[in-house]
């Protein structure tokens, strides 16, 4: 394939750097999963990790960069889930770390940033606009602008896992990734092309939220004017070029689902796998729902990539009486 | 210390035996639960694999050795944990599996050992009920039965979480364990006495089923009449002699805990740490809310060994509404 931005050797490197306590993540067949959805399942979780999502990965890798640096700081955008990972790794090296995020974010991301000592700007407005507050921010103060999916280290980090799942047996036929900015998606898809080629590699966005998935097929960037979807995390409107460029080398495919089917998949998680997640990290467990015939008899892998969700609304979502679909 | 019967060679070859899928899960510190409980608190999760609890790890050794006899066959009482974690193992390996039951365990437990191809029987009465129906099978079929906590392999599968524990940095001053049968806290008790000295050992049970934390406490053998806890994964009422006598040699307390503790231990690991657990995984959580001073300012590690519990029952323990404690 045409060279991706993403280099396989210093993704291997990034193993040594990464803190292990997101490394080697739990990846079994979940066969409880199966009946209700025509294929054999396996789970790579993400969650289990003081974090509660995959980022982590990536923060290391830029907080280990920094950490030599005189009076190091860096700021970021983020949803949440990137800001408590960058506040969790800054924090270790003694990196100043501001974070700016929507002011509508769920709460349990806000106040663990805030609890790992970063300093929290709230923004009016949804995650381009946190996205240019940040940029502001680092120009200002003259510090690291960490961008998620643009910024090599959050690819390279998110392809550690890749790692993980091309050295599993039995192999799996596809790997189903969230797609939001796409440093999960760019970072185990070009692991996964790289080393186990005949793995089929598909990115599952939401429909309330399609712009990069919408660019993918277009092969050239989309923006939205909006963005409405339960999954926050992956809630973006302005694809950015060189991720595209990536994208469109790693990935088979990109699909959006309905709202109603990742709520469907979070409870599936729930009453058959004991699994919290947060929406983002339902979008493959939707996807096969959507099509099942697409996905029938085959060994599909998801990556469940964070459990950060406010618990009011998680019970509004998933219910709160013993739900069967 | 005087010896028990587990050895520490056995326990670390025993890491070359059990698929890996069991092995190295996960162990972080969740600061989210130490502003409620008054101390450092790590979490060792035995959740996240095929079986939702940590007895693969024991019927893997079970099975293994097995596995190279003609027509292999096994037998074993079970609440439904190691149930169906012989049926695991035992699928593997083509050994024929029988699991007795109370026909009052919990329904998830059950369909999972029938779902991996093992004969299920069900008893009316408690535990001790199908540990007798399990050895009149056993000695009629002329097959192994497999005892939990009495056999070896159990006791030293389990010890391998130990291996997992006293290997970590930073150390921990406490870990807290289940307590059943003891096959947990035997195990890991063990690998700690030997191996990090300076790490207590507090075994947590139900003071509806309290006959092995009074038995350490009396240093003989007391049994009870009936058990009666919604920890269905640890409510024995006959301890098992060889059980006791290793356990003395290893825990430096036991205690016992109410219902409402565990209940409320259920709900703090799914409101601040997104995890679903089994009564029985809350139990360390429910000791430390019963004693905030005993455990104040220390670093906890707790052993969250299963989550495996019908979902309509934790639904109703765990509550609806956001509940705040």
């Amino acid at each position: 394939m045409t060279q991706t931005r993403l280099d396989l050797a210093r993704i291997r490197q990034a193993r040594h750097v990464v803190d292990p306590v997101f490394l080697n993540t739990p990846l079994y067949r979940c066969e409880a999963l199966e009946p209700v959805l025509g294929c054999a399942v396996s789970i790579k979780l993400e969650t289990a990790n003081p974090v509660r999502s995959f980022k982590g990965r990536g923060t290391e890798l830029v907080a280990s960069l920094l950490a030599g640096s005189a009076a190091p700081a860096a700021v970021c955008a983020s949803a949440g889930n990137l800001g408590q990972a960058l506040a969790w790794s800054g924090r270790t090296r003694g990196i100043d770390i501001t974070v700016v995020a929507p002011r509508r974010a769920a709460r349990v991301k806000l106040d663990r940033i805030r609890s790992l000592g970063a300093r929290l700007e709230l923004v009016d407005g949804d995650h381009e606009v946190a996205r240019e507050r940040a940029a502001a921010i680092a120009r200002h103060e003259g510090i690291r602008l960490v961008e998620d999916s643009l910024d090599i280290e959050t690819c390279e980090g998110a392809a550690t896992i890749g790692l993980e799942l091309v050295r599993s047996t039995p192999t799996f036929d596809t790997v189903l990734i969230a797609l939001g900015g796409g440093a999960l998606a760019t970072g185990v898809g070009h692991v996964v092309r790289a080393l186990a080629p005949g793995m089929e590699v598909v990115c599952v966005q939401p429909h309330g939220a399609p712009a990069m998935t919408l660019s993918w097929h277009a092969r050239r960037v989309i923006t939205t004017d909006s963005a409405d979807t339960i999954a926050d995390g992956v809630a973006g409107r302005r694809p950015i070029p060189a991720v595209l460029d990536d994208l469109l080398l790693v990935a088979d495919d990109a699909v959006l689902v309905q709202e109603a089917s990742i709520t469907a998949g979070m409870r599936l998680l729930l009453d058959h796998a004991g699994l919290v997640v947060e929406p983002s990290a339902a979008l493959g467990i939707a996807a096969i729902l959507e099509d099942r015939d697409r996905f029938a008899g085959r060994h599909i892998v998801t990556i469940v990539c964070g459990s950060n969700i406010d618990m009011d609304a998680y019970r509004r979502l998933v219910g709160t009486s013993g739900v069967r679909i």
